[in-house]
């Protein structure tokens, strides 16, 4: 079983910014969640349907949903959290934590 | 390398006119793209950020992006892609293709 938290940010007005913020600063943080398995990132998406593509998809993936909402509340969590509140200002997301439900495959 | 195609489905007005064209419609003809190498289906999100959850998230994985995109041309891409607009017409959904970025990791 997988938990997995997934973050999908719109095209940022100031690519340069957005991209400065979040490699030098939301990527550190992020990385150091308490029992973090795998995250991936991608880019440059090409839309098959429903209009423009994002600009970045990340998801960050736990073992179990317990133990994301652990790394969630723990101080890293937070201070991840705290800085995912500044790349909102640069650009709008949309995230979501969702288990990855096995039975349906 | 990986090559991924993610569907994010919205929450459909007919909930079980959707999960019943889902299962036993687009998920079989999903299922047998050439070169498929792994799939995930996420639901019950639970939003962080940016609004409503989206009701289903849908991954396809690909070892290439030319593999990707050969199962997208096939004759099982083509049908899986036809029976996609069906289910576009049952809940708005957004889809993009992206290569999974190792170097930003």
């Amino acid at each position: 079983m997988t938990a997995r938290f997934i973050v999908l940010y719109e095209t940022p007005a100031d690519l340069a910014a957005f991209d400065r913020h979040y490699r030098d600063i939301h990527l550190p943080l992020a990385r150091t969640l308490p029992g973090l398995r795998r995250y991936t990132l991608g880019r440059d998406a090409v839309a098959v349907r429903g209009g423009e593509p994002y600009y970045l998809v990340a998801e960050w993936e736990w073992d179990t949903m317990e133990e994301l909402r652990a790394a969630f509340a723990s101080p890293e969590g937070r201070a991840a959290a705290a800085d995912a509140a500044r790349l909102q200002e640069l650009t709008p997301m949309r995230s979501m934590l969702y288990k990855v439900d096995e039975t349906l495959l």
